[in-house]
């Protein structure tokens, strides 16, 4: 089982912790990629189990920097040691870090002090809040306009569940730039479409009836997920008439034909290791990279948003999954553990789930009814790994699909709640109305996956593949023309050759191949097939852009290197403006992709334009995007028709 | 039970059948489709019932041209009305037809007597074909290089049930323009890449070793679809714990809060009518039209190969479903009837499938951290009609999808047997060697969908979303701009407007929409999203490219008439450079498009670079396209969260 890995985990970290954390201030435990030549030795019995390292990340508030340091060997450290020049070839600075639990607390705290309780009557009247009833935040990012700001619009929407589609009008501007709170002070407010430089301004304004007040009303609970109807009768329900055909064992899951390894990280969330089908190893890495959305408003609180969910942390909001809603009830449940802006690693129950789905259609199949009456098919059932984050309104479902077929598919959806903002004159350029008073805002969902296939060793090249027409004179018939389909195929040099683009005509089929050849003489390749609907990406002269220079394109293939391990990282929200990871850096020496170790780095996504429809949570059916990776020349044949679950029938 | 519908088929079809069919040679009998104007005035229960007509096709070979004609009232016909010029605008040439079983048979009668009898040695030698052994003919399409033509190059094949991949390296051509089969003749043929002008210049060079020699080699099976392993333990099954959620009655299903009418057309194949939300029409008909492929090649088997198969008849290969692999054990199946190239009407059993699907995960789901824990969701379950035909090689797999949203999503996909040639000198410029001497063909797959949403009522207008960047300055720091997403909204007002071509930019949100308002001020809609991996489209200075120029455009969007009732037609494979329906002459008139009753037809498909894994089957995953139509601002809230399937956790 999977707790017998994360005990060790729970060892080492209470060993830490009692070690170190009373001195320093240690935001995040994770466990340390080994080097990739180490695990591929230990893969291949050649080499012994590298050593397992744990990275912490301390905010050295009081000397304003952020540091890295590897602590080793695990489960009890001996050593310490600071990785952050190594790994970032800069210093961090501190206000490139994450906002803590800490630190909101500090917030709520200031403003609690510095403008609820100077606006009582506005408060009151506007949003009936009082002692007994309050409002919630909900902040925006980046935080400000440069590089060392730390100034974060906080707008206010009404204290229920669905709060995000309730707001109520009202935004501070907040400067929490000093480490020292006492410093800390509000720079601007909205109010009902009106900017007021201080608190003060506002109460003065406000008391003399200069501005258009808002009158407190009751509004429905639209957001509210509570069901309207009793069940009747129960859907469908999928069952395992014979058991279950995978199984789980730590942190290692085989399936078929199937094996891989998984772990979730508390930053970007989930990911695969050694995927394997029939024992040769397809992928070292099929990993979640990034989930960056920007967003179109008229008012402050989200006119300059852009998220970076990594940042803040996409496994970390792994949280339970239910039985027969998010997963079908016979699912396999698996508890993940994690230590992020926390005193001691805490225990996620059912936090990832494992199942064979039948896909309820045919995987192939024929019927043949001209010279030979038969039929022979065979029903997609697939694996599914899944979990689901719940990253403050929104929830994104991640899966990976392992078929039958030696194809495997890297998916997310989005569901949850949409960010809104407070319907002022000249909002609906930024999107729709989605409730009285709401505006749904404009956004665009990108998502980073990192694909590191490794076809049958880790020497690939990139190859694309396409048709085009071509005029041939017809061989009975030679002065007569046509127009008649060809193959193109092109081998890519180098990495910005392969770093193809949006907005740009790219070849239909890109192939990671080997040089080594299957039965009819074809490289042996793994296609990868994107599924997207991506708006369109920030402009490159925008100096927020650097931290997401990843979504610019469909697909980037770089060389593998250690020292390349994401394609964003957790200072890129609040250090937007120099990230401490650019991913347009890593394909700007150009180096050669030809037989090197090759990762292929995916955007999918959507282009969201709420309606009402979005209340109360935008559904997953449309709103999503993904990667397959399928063989191609890969096999000699397709491997399904090995599978035991083939039918064959013949009229008797 | 659909049985009624079909016994009076049955009833009239005999009735026809005596009356006319001594004398004329009919081919095709379907039912007509009433003035949707009728229809409507039914529907709402303002007239009577449309009169029910069938519609009649005649290959009046001696005189030399194809009439239809509408034969009327049903079940008790009493007239019968030519239309073919009022439903075509021309006169159809008898070389338009298609090849009927009886024409088929003719041909391989000519070819036993005029090829395979005089090639004796060579075909014993060369593929171990005698008395005992046949090969089998795969004829490609059009027939010709111009109008009138009717020259079919025929491929031979391996006698075995998977035929298609089984090239033997002999092609015939045939010219069968004559009504006559005496006066057909062999033009040319193709013998291991070698061209021949008679049989008898091929017999000779054969004999006087003048030829590159195949020599015959047992091949393995790996056609097979046998089970090659024994089932050990059978993969998840879906159930209904507590009955079916929907109703099949005669031609009607009603689903939850859904309602639609079904039919099958011999040619286009499925088709629903009258669909309903909460009883609300959304659309009035959403029709396959035609699946259309354009093939490559060295050899003249293949190398003008366009398939139009609604020619050939779609809904005409739709056989019996397999329980438990082509539909869920526990679906729903119904028998269709179908009077086309036979004596008398035929029963297919179990062609249609019916089953809610429990789609593997949440439809929408939030789990709230923050402020206050709870979760909401509800599971996907959703009702798939399906219909899979056989076309010869291919088996296309046609979905609609009705989700509990009031999304509806028409989905196709391809599995089956690809086309091959046998390989030869150049071939790979083609395509990928598939198997000993085999060449899988590269090829394109387009589908053309009808979508004729209503969106409350038939008055519709078309508008485009999508996002823009737009720079502004920051409304609480003005001299500080910012690049921030807007949404850009159009109406377009005329057919040509808003056709959508493959490879230009068009905007991301497509939408059918009422001028009628939902309660936040938006205008109704519905919107078409597309999956597409589609191809290039043959370039239109082709001469065949007029029979298919729907595939031009990603979506089209026309004035609805009566008298536009297909993108294709029966006549369209076989006199492919006049073609009865031009498509792209319902745009041509440019007519306007605000307030009028809309229809998009919609193209979607994939370019298909066959590859080993094609080998036996191709396999769904990955190979298809299809159309969501989703609300959009069409509710005041997602119509999902009165599910009763909704669920709502709130920690005790
Ligand atoms: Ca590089
Ligand atoms: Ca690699
Ligand atoms: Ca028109
Ligand atoms: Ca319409
Ligand atoms: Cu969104
Ligand atoms: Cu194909």
């Amino acid at each position: 089982m999977v707790e017998r890995r994360m005990n060790s985990l729970v060892k080492w970290a209470l060993i830490l912790f009692v070690l170190v954390s009373i001195i320093l201030n240690i935001v995040l435990i994770d466990l340390s990629l080994p080097k990739k030549v180490d695990v591929l030795a230990y893969l291949s019995e050649t080499s012994p189990k590298p050593v397992r390292e744990a990275t912490a990340v301390v905010f050295h508030g009081s000397k304003g920097y952020i540091k890295e340091y590897v602590v080793g060997p695990l489960p009890n450290p001996t050593y310490i040691r600071d990785v952050t020049l190594e790994k970032y070839g800069i210093t961090l600075p501190i206000n490139a870090r994450t906002v803590t639990i800490g630190e909101y607390n500090l917030l709520f705290k200031f403003l609690d002090a510095e403008v609820f309780s100077k606006l009582k009557k506005l408060m009151k009247e506007s949003f009936d809040v009082d002692e007994n009833k309050k409002l919630n935040p909900f902040e925006q990012m980046p935080r400000g306009l440069r590089s060392g700001d730390r100034k974060t619009w906080i707008s206010f929407f009404r204290d229920v569940s669905g709060m995000y589609i309730h707001p109520v009008g009202f935004e501070v501007l907040v400067d929490h730039g000093s480490v020292d709170a006492s410093q800390w002070k509000v720079e601007m407010l909205l109010y009902n479409g009106q900017y007021f430089n201080t608190v003060e301004e506002l109460k003065q304004k406000y008391d003399a009836m200069s501005v258009k007040k808002i009158a407190y009303k009751e509004s429905p609970d639209y957001d509210s997920l509570k069901p309207k109807n009793k069940p009747l009768q129960i859907g469908p329900q999928l069952f395992y008439a014979e058991g279950k055909r995978y199984s789980v064992s730590n942190n290692h899951v085989l399936y078929l034909d199937w094996s891989f390894a998984f772990g979730l990280s508390s930053l970007t969330g989930m990911k695969v290791f050694d995927v394997r089908f029939k024992n040769e190893r397809i992928a070292y890495e099929l990993s979640v990279q990034e989930a960056m959305s920007v967003y179109g408003s008229l008012t402050p609180g989200m006119i300059l948003t852009k998220f970076l969910d990594s940042s803040i942390g996409i496994g970390r909001f792994a949280h339970e999954l239910a039985r027969g809603v998010d997963c079908p009830y016979e699912a396999t449940y698996v508890d993940t553990y994690r230590y992020i802006d926390v005193q001691a690693p805490v225990r996620y129950r059912n936090s990832i789930c494992i199942f064979e789905h039948n896909m309820g259609q045919p995987l192939r199949r024929h019927f043949g009814d001209f010279f030979h009456k038969s039929y022979g098919g065979m029903v997609n059932s697939a694996l599914v790994f899944r979990t689901i984050t719940a990253i403050g309104n929104y929830d994104y479902m991640w899966d990976f699909i392992f078929y039958q077929t030696g194809a495997v598919e890297a998916k997310v959806h989005a569901t949850g709640y949409i960010s809104s903002s407070y319907l002022v004159d000249g909002s609906q350029k930024y999107g729709h109305q989605v409730a009285e008073n709401v505006l749904g805002n404009i956004h665009t969902h990108f998502i980073n996956f990192k694909v590191d296939l490794d076809v049958l060793g880790e020497r690939n090249v990139f190859q694309t593949k396409d048709m085009e027409y071509v005029n041939v004179s017809l061989p009975w018939k030679t002065d007569h023309y046509a127009m008649v389909p060809q193959l193109v195929e092109k081998q890519l040099k180098t990495e910005q050759e392969a770093a193809l683009r949006y907005g740009t005509k790219t070849p239909r089929y890109l192939h990671i191949a080997s040089n080594k050849t299957n039965k009819w003489g074809h490289q042996r390749s793994y296609r990868l097939q994107v599924f997207s609907f991506t708006g369109d990406h920030l402009p490159e002269s925008e100096p927020e852009e650097r931290s997401m220079s990843w979504a610019r394109y469909k697909v980037a293939i770089t060389k593998y290197k250690d020292s390349e391990q994401t394609s964003s990282s957790l200072y890129s929200q609040n250090n937007i403006w120099s990230p401490a990871v650019d991913f347009s850096k890593y394909i700007a020496d150009d180096e050669s992709i030809e037989d090197q170790d090759l990762v292929a780095w995916v955007t999918t996504g959507f282009l969201h334009i709420p309606h009402a429809e979005d209340i109360p949570n935008t559904v997953t059916v449309g709103n999503g995007g993904g990667v397959l990776l399928r063989p191609h020349n890969y096999f000699d044949e397709d491997p399904s028709i090995h599978s035991a679950d083939s039918v064959y029938i013949k009229p008797g």
